[in-house]
């Protein structure tokens, strides 16, 4: 009975840490779908015995820390009111949907550069909650928290792992251009065949796509590095006391949980660090109320369509409204639409307005013929989930991107319902989509919890994480190698040529004495 | 009921699939270590009910077809003799064990590329017994295979793939500087912190390092590209009757499986149809036959060391072998040697010789103190894998690259025995690896199996395929995307120059004027 001593050994460490001990997991706060998307991790976090403490800025707009919940929610309080987020919400949104269609690119992008940067002071103005209280840093300290888990897209959840000295593990959707994952994470994308994040392009590029690719990648890394790094990097080396590197900070994370999988994203370069985890939210359908179940029926071989703008959009222009409620009425399907809005003239009998749908037990209704989608990245993996083909009507963020994957793998089209409806290719990639999405060795679920749960019990993952982090960009692309090596070919070739014309010189000397000798006999 | 139809549908397609139907997996020949662990994976893709056809050349010297078997064994008539073979091998064998150490390193080199010549013509004589004989191409079309599996070591595989038109699955431990992966498979590998297969280096590299990884890296595609790529591309052109690359075909592999995992490789980058499956081979130990039992026990609290040279060393020589007997004569350890040479002079009275030993079972005994090893990469896993310090001794091929990586990690040291098992730290490197090799979300077995059949299910993976493969080397590199920017930087720089010249000359021309028309007046 002495064999498989090792392997014994390990079996009891992971009982030991899952029964009796649990992990003791800090959670950064975050907004909108990014906390949706965090939600499914945390709750089979707790029921894999661990505890969870979620940090929750007063000012938050998302995270209701009142709900009755299994986490333990630790308030932070922030230098911002929620009046003050609400409102920039609302002009954030107004920008994305209504002002952005009338303005020229350039007077677009100085427009979302300026919301940016508000967004950012708003979000150090969060954080300022937390490293700038004592008490809630004190707390932080005594917690003995195992790791810290965190979407990067809210700055500050590096600095403070850093300061409490435990493993951090991301959960990221993407960054614009992948900006973070590239230059903090080291991973590589080849503008050749990697499109940016939001450039809108797919990673069939001609030459034209791939020299915009390339311009996209670089102006986003110089804005990005004028407009968030400066001021990110003060802010941090101001808290720390000495120069910091919040990009550095961001490279010593442990594990990047990634919140796609290749039946959504391109295939590209990954590091071993990085997890894909894509519809980590996604679950089987449910029985409809009753209600909905009837309609649903009641629409026959025809089927149905869902209709959905999202979680931000509660109300459209009635002129828009009337547009979309026209073209749904001409079609044979029955609609369930829903809005919170006044409702549309152009109504058609077949569509009924919901205040709220079962989106997920919906989409997963045999019933269901097509997803009419704003292409925020929940819904389209809920699609997937179930196999069901979309129509898209991108309003803003990273929706249009979020779109034109869709079209490109062949499962939804923009702005045009009967075609997906009536094309069989749409269905059957739809099914081809979610057969890739499910057959998979590991859940995304599964495959989030694990990497958390692996940080904690092996404090981080400092054996998945590449040397790249330790080298500067010039040791990365070998330019000193390039730069040794030119000058070592240059100076043989130098010593070459003075050689040779020092023969030359000899030789011709010699010969031209020869000659005049001649000439003189 | 009728929710959950996809996933239903999914798990029924999983259910019809493993169970009445099965895939048909053809297998291609092998040799050697390549051989041992390709086995492990076939037979559990027969415990998982498919059927799997197994080619044999009649010259192979490791693959034994006259085994009562579950798999189908297919004979292919090679056109060399089993003779020959054996006399290259011995060939091979000596020149890596004893000529080597006698020689410069250009002659090494140009020695090596002779014998690395022989054994391409050999590997090539093995194919003709494939694709030039219609009775065995018939058959291989006529088998309705559903996916061929191959080390790529030996070549030909991708184009009978292509033949057949089924999709490839490559079981790689690695190629020559990563040759394969990196040109054939589009895997990134920058040299500043990706060290060349071979090369001898860790991830952690100096400049002079870099610099001599960098010049690795192009020597051996140079090399490789002028022995090793002329050939075979024109041995397929003859075979397809038009001009083929080799590589191409290879870069249409659905799954690479790497037979190596981060507990032994450095991180680097990879793409999403690359699977890490080290350790496929490795099992619990089971108990050990009585008599060795006995000497084991024997050890007391010292405990044993085991010593192996792999299945490739049968004896050597009388001076080696009475240097090794007389160092193990002074550890106070019990030492099992598996060695059918004669017993050296100077055995020591710890030390017992076995024709054969059940390494992995002798492994995970918690008497094991240490192994003393080769540097093959099977008996490393299973040393990770049950959490075993080593000892190098390394003879040949990728044994010397293989022990370098382990002593990076700190589990090895070359030559030298008590230091592994009196300093504590190589244990504790030792179990955190195992540990690192243990905590997986998926056993490689399981992991390679899975990928394999969903080879056959989806009918290859093409979805993990980056585009990469579709671009010309000065595309992936976007280089003419920088000779335009360039182009239009230089176009637009020029023009601005001869404007202001242009303009320059307009002023000063008219102030000239000026000057002259004051001094007329």
């Amino acid at each position: 009975c002495h064999f498989e001593l090792s392997n014994k050994y390990h079996i009891i460490k992971m009982i030991i840490f899952t029964f009796v001990n649990g992990g003791n997991v800090l959670v950064w706060y975050t907004e909108g779908s990014h906390w949706i998307n965090m939600k499914p991790l945390l709750e089979k976090l707790v029921d894999g015995g661990h505890r969870v403490t979620v940090l929750v800025p007063s000012a938050s707009l998302f995270m209701n820390s009142s709900e009755p919940s299994r986490f333990h929610y630790e308030r932070v309080e922030s230098s911002l009111s929620i009046e003050v987020m609400e409102k920039f919400m609302e002009e954030f949104l107004h920008f994305s949907i209504y002002e952005m269609e009338h303005m020229g690119y350039v007077q677009m992008y100085l427009r979302f550069m300026e919301l940016f940067r508000i967004n950012l002071k708003f979000a150090l103005g969060n954080l300022d909650g937390v490293v700038k209280s004592e008490e809630v840093m004190m707390k932080l300290k005594r917690g003995n928290f195992d790791v810290l888990l965190a979407d990067p897209i809210m700055p500050g959840s590096e600095l403070v792992a850093d300061i409490l000295g435990i493993p951090l593990v991301y959960s990221v959707r993407f960054t614009m251009a992948h900006h973070f994952e590239r230059y903090c994470g080291q991973v590589p994308a080849p503008p050749s065949f990697v499109p940016g994040a939001m450039s809108k392009l797919t990673d069939r590029m001609d030459f034209w796509e791939r020299v915009w690719n390339f311009i996209f990648y670089a102006v986003q890394d110089v804005v990005l590095n004028h407009i968030y790094w400066k001021t990110v990097d003060s802010y941090y080396s101001a808290v720390r006391g000495k120069p910091t590197s919040a990009c550095e900070l961001m490279g010593k994370a442990d594990i990047w949980l990634i919140r796609t999988y290749w039946d959504f994203d391109f295939p590209r370069p990954l590091l071993p660090n990085f997890k894909y985890v894509g519809g980590i939210h996604c679950k089987p359908a449910k029985p409809l109320p009753k209600d909905i179940e009837e309609f649903v029926q009641s629409s026959g071989d025809a089927g149905i369509v869902i209709f959905t703008l999202g979680s931000f959009i509660r109300n459209i222009t009635t002129e828009k409204g009337n547009m979309i409620a026209s073209a749904l009425a001409q079609i044979p399907q029955k609609v369930l639409w829903k809005y919170s809005g006044q409702a549309p003239e152009t109504l058609g009998p077949n569509t009924k307005i919901f205040n709220w749908i079962p989106q997920n037990d919906l989409l997963g209704h045999p019933k269901t013929r097509a997803f009419v989608t704003h292409g925020g990245s929940n819904g389209i993996y809920e699609a997937i989930y179930h196999g069901v083909p979309m129509v898209g009507i991108p309003m803003f963020a990273d929706q249009p991107h979020n779109l034109i994957h869709m079209k490109a793998k062949g499962v939804a089209v923009i702005d045009a319902i009967n075609t997906v409806i009536n094309d069989k290719s749409y269905k059957e990639n739809a099914m081809r989509l979610s057969s890739i999405h499910h057959d998979k060795p590991l859940s995304p679920l599964d495959e989030g919890v694990f990497w958390i749960e692996f940080a904690i019990r092996n404090n981080g993952a400092k054996h998945l994480r590449v040397q790249a982090h330790e080298l500067t960009w010039y040791q990365y692309h070998c330019l000193d190698v390039f730069a040794f090596l030119l000058a070592l070919i240059l100076t043989i070739v130098f010593i070459f040529i003075k050689a040779c014309s020092f023969c030359l010189r000899k030789c011709c000397g010699r010969k031209t004495k020869t000659k005049s000798e001649k000439n003189e006999m």
